[in-house]
């Protein structure tokens, strides 16, 4: 099944303890774009980027096979740029700056071969952006959104209607409990769920991830990594390997959303492994299946005797 | 095989978000044993109460199974009493008293019958206790040890001993970053089983349990639960459950341990919804296995296809 994304195109600048870099490709639709291309192909990026992308940016996308007809080049200024720095713990960061740019105009049109995708990713943008999207795709199969604080914060109520009209809503525990003031997976899931989405999954990073649904719950723990070196983009990367796998599948069925959520996290762990998409640049499957297996055994809980 | 738990054995009170008990029966050996009780029979529990132990909770423990040939009521004085209150998050808390009374003076002497027990609890004590103990055991098949952060400051040097001794460290993650000074678990446990000990399990409270070895890793979410009542214990009980499946089978292959991990997951669930030892006091079988399997079946992982 055809995958569309739309969200962010973006320079990143990085600051961790393990070091820093000063302009890297990210944006949530670059990482959930690289990552479902390791999947399926084409991956159909909506994205907008201003005068300074890079020709060598295009290229890469280009050779993961990431189709950009959707992608634009605004003449008028330049790419969206967000600087952070991460804490000696990896779970908390500083934004530093933040420069929307071109981006500020991003308004997602999608292109008409676009509309039938059946796999429709929201990364991380405005809400509003978000519900035209849904309002512009014609037959999706299933529709997968991503949030962020800012945006409980301040558009509140276009998040509340986008999250009443998806299937399956991907965001953090910090975000599920700032979403309903509840602390406890278990309430807090039970009150997202009631909004809408068929299906939540909430990330808690070197935890792991659980997915909640009416029929069934399905819990993963991360792969277990002895250092990360960037987290930019790890959810995004969630997003993108759980939309690949699902797309490659005909039927969305319990035991594909369960490999689904262990493509994700596989994918995610390669992500923090390096600076920006360094790291999901250049996998094998190889790499991706061996993680895989290597999550189903670290898991595996035999039957009773 | 038989089990041998050396420990506390105490009153608690206990103020949490959920209400607050003055007096309720606690301590390390008390909730390994009621936790082990249901695996195997005897259960062989060495502690020491004071002249305040109530005779309701004698025969409570004699109920269970658990023999108390090696428990000692000591006259010259109460039984140790600990007052705490948690937070509103549970991760946290006070402690508002601490009695150590008859406790003070515990010097754990292994009843004869006792000293060939196969499977070895020391619960949460002076580690230089822990070392007495292991000295008096003839035949351990084995040895379980559980720590706290009291000890890792003021007793190291007996601590990396005891740790040097055991079989299997039960620790939380908190206590493992104090102990290695390293915050990431894979580094961590590395460290840690370079000590010595053949099995590591890092105890992560609503985050699961995870088991280190040479040979495998294992990884297990916590039952999901909506709310906690009284997180006390909770960690004892783990081993209980632990070490009460271990006692139960012939092997301890890793089919075994892992069951066992899920068997102390499933324990210290039931643990944390009542105060004290309420809940676990009055388990049947059918709610311990039905906790079993929707575990596995929480964290079940198909192959990939």
């Amino acid at each position: 099944m055809s995958v569309l994304v739309v969200g962010s195109v973006a320079y990143d600048g990085i600051e961790a303890p393990a070091g820093k870099v000063d302009r890297t490709l990210g944006g949530s639709a670059t990482y959930i774009s690289v990552a479902s291309s390791y999947f399926t192909s084409p991956v159909r990026l909506v994205g907008t980027v201003g005068n300074d992308f890079d020709d060598r940016d295009t290229r890469f996308l280009k050779e993961k096979g990431v189709d950009l007809e959707g992608f634009k080049v605004d003449d008028s200024g330049r790419t969206f740029f967000w600087k952070g720095r991460y804490h000696e713990n990896m779970n908390n960061r500083d934004t530093l700056d933040t420069q929307l740019n071109v981006f500020e105009h991003f308004d997602p049109v999608i292109p008409e071969v676009y509309k039938g995708s059946r796999i429709v990713c929201l990364g991380n943008i405005d809400p509003n952006l978000q519900l035209k999207v849904l309002d512009q795709v014609t037959e999706p199969r299933l529709t997968i959104c991503d949030t962020m604080n800012l945006w409980i914060d301040i558009t509140r109520e276009a998040l509340e209607e986008t999250i009443s009209k998806v299937d399956v809503l991907i965001i953090n525990d910090q975000e599920a409990a700032e979403l309903t003031g509840e602390t406890n997976l278990v309430k807090s899931a039970k009150i997202i769920r009631k909004k809408g989405p068929k299906f939540l999954i909430i990330k808690k990073g070197e935890h792991g991830a659980h997915l909640y649904s009416d029929r069934f719950e399905f819990s993963v723990p991360a792969y277990p990594l002895a250092s990360i070196t960037d987290p930019t983009g790890a959810g995004d990367t969630f997003m993108g390997g759980f939309a690949g796998w699902l797309s490659r599948i005909d039927k969305i069925d319990e035991e594909n959303l369960r490999r689904a959520v262990v493509y994700g996290t596989v994918m995610a762990s390669f992500c923090v492994e390096n600076f920006g998409t360094e790291r999901l640049a250049k996998l094998s499957s190889y790499e991706i299946e061996s993680r895989y297996d290597e999550l189903r055994k670290l898991s595996a809980i035999p039957p009773r005797n």
